[in-house]
């Protein structure tokens, strides 16, 4: 599809996210891409600092004093002092696809020089099937110039739809403290030109700087979990949020891309800092990861709410005796879905319920 | 590592095997990359034409004649009049590594103008861990310049053996023939700059037109089965031993890579003699894949040769009601494995069975 269609067909049905403690000069890079659509801004810690938005950008933003009103005794759920927060805009949009960016994340360059329009390419990602059941070598098979080769069987060659799509970066990798201790002046400049299906039945890490997701088939599996501000860990928000996602996704069809698009992320975080966030997060994870990987949703769980909720059970039942933590976090996972559901009542019919004349399915 | 070091290290430790109808006039093209190292050619149709292979090259050529001398009564399991015959020349190597090339790839061009030396990218590929149970979305995290991403568990960064390495077309991309036709026009220009590991549990369509791996690990398992004169399908052999050889791979806790490097596919094979070739194995192919997809292999199976066996036996009884052929290849897959076992006794040890003192394990 060609760039501006992709652009005016989806101005209106587009939230972009960002999580931020900070003024928002970063906009200024992404003015000639970002202005067009609505940003949803969650303000992430003390409430009574004001962030200041470059003139020109339609937005609403919201503190902690904003989520403590609009969720009340539900607020517990929304991390506090971590970035993590952003799912609370999940929560508010009413849009059907999300772009969620890290405020210092830049304008990448292709390797012509171009500037890399991120959301553009995530559309892309987004409205084109997946291929989940089968791996094709010439990897995304719906983009132009390419197509599924010799020996990918033509039964799977329909797709499924896709709900994600996680976008990499160059410049500074997303390391782990060790590694960043480890390899401090190390830089991503490989450019690599492919979109892929994440096969069915694998897990990745997902990281939320640079992240798209269709809203309506999956963003109550979008939570961030409890990070931050009185919580054991950070910095596994949006691992939580992948692992949780992409075994929701394989168990109701979903794909979930990965690659294209890059953005520029500009500063590396302190690893030190990172270090004190993250080692437990290094030792539990050991235990998750086997987690994920045998987790199974019955046939009842035909939504991503339901799965959600099927989901925090299991966590309650085999991740509470790895810490009193994943208790906590089992609870909020409901709470979760609870406030999700909250806001976005299933009586009120979203886009895709809707025929085309208005009647509704 | 650096090529200089590849190379020196594995020259006699590397076969590289041609399957061909004509005069190997393709090989002027690499004699700088292939030149060091020794040729299996396998002459695939008539035996009493002669092959010129251009001056200076170390190789041994096999006919038919050969063939049915060397194998004897066990030679049926080779095919006659298509490039399945390469496989005899898997057999008959004593190497560890094995590099197979069609005839029409020639040496292809990396976006900065370089000729790119295929063999060495391969050789690297398989000298360095796969990572099958976990995705890492900067791709392979043994490559010079990156690394497992945060979120990757640490206790699966060692990895596990590399079995095989799938190498990528620039130009002629390897389509069906159905896409051929639809297609006739599209070219490959997108040179993807990624090795990666294709996820344990995931099949996917391996093509012997650029395709290295390890003898040892995974040799037996690479028989590409009974096509052309005389046989009802064609063009499936690279697909039949990929999935065969995938399954063995995960089984035995192998890895698997495809991406770089390329080759420059020069021509397209007729689409119309494609098509017939192809007709039967395009549907019968859709009861492959879910036989593949659920291959279950008994932990007695410890290597190659047993998995193989074992496999044979599944086929049969699973795929013989698809067709009568299935039960005639099954056969082959034992013949083959016994002409592995005659050619390849076990007695002898292997390069990787010895101490580095000489005494054997």
């Amino acid at each position: 599809m060609s760039e501006t269609g992709a652009t005016t067909i989806l101005k209106e049905e587009v939230d972009i996210v960002i999580p931020t403690i900070r003024n928002l000069e970063f906009l200024e890079k992404w003015r000639a891409f970002f202005q067009p659509y609505h940003l949803i801004i969650v303000q992430d810690g003390d409430p009574s600092k004001v962030i200041k938005v470059p003139e020109g950008f339609d937005y609403e933003l919201y503190n902690r004093n904003d989520i403590n009103r609009i969720l009340g005794s539900k607020s517990h759920c929304i991390s506090f002092k971590d970035s993590a927060c952003r799912c609370f805009g999940f929560l508010l949009s009413k849009k059907k696809y999300i772009f969620t960016i890290d405020d210092d994340c830049f304008v990448a360059k292709d390797p012509s020089g171009k500037e890399i329009n991120a959301l553009e390419q995530h559309l892309k990602n987004l409205l084109t099937p997946s291929t989940p059941f089968f791996f094709n070598t010439l990897y995304d098979p719906f983009r132009e110039g390419t197509d599924f080769v010799r020996g990918y069987p033509f039964s799977l060659r329909e797709g499924v739809p896709t709900a994600a799509s996680h976008g990499l970066w160059l410049n500074i990798p997303d390391y782990d403290a060790p590694t960043q201790l480890v390899k401090p002046l190390e830089r991503n400049t490989r450019y690599v030109d492919a979109v892929m299906t994440i096969p069915k039945g694998t897990l990745f890490p997902m990281c939320g700087m640079n992240l798209a997701f269709n809203r309506e088939l999956i963003g109550p599996a979008m939570y961030f979990g409890l990070m931050g501000d009185g919580q054991p860990i950070g910095r596994y928000d949006d691992m939580w949020a992948g692992w949780c996602m992409k075994v929701i996704s394989d168990h109701l069809g979903f794909g979930v891309k990965t690659g294209l698009p890059y953005v520029w992320h500009s500063k590396a975080s302190n690893p030190f800092v990172n270090l004190k966030k993250e080692y437990k997060g290094i030792y539990w994870q050991e235990e998750l990861i086997p987690f994920f990987q045998s987790v199974s949703l019955p046939k009842e769980c035909t939504t991503a709410e339901k799965c959600y909720v099927e989901l925090s059970k299991q966590v309650k039942a085999k991740l509470g005796k790895v810490d009193e933590y994943f208790n906590k976090l089992a609870e909020n996972m409901v709470t979760w879905i609870e406030a999700w559901e909250e806001l976005n009542p299933s009586s009120v019919p979203s886009k895709s319920d809707v025929l085309p004349n208005g009647s509704a399915k």
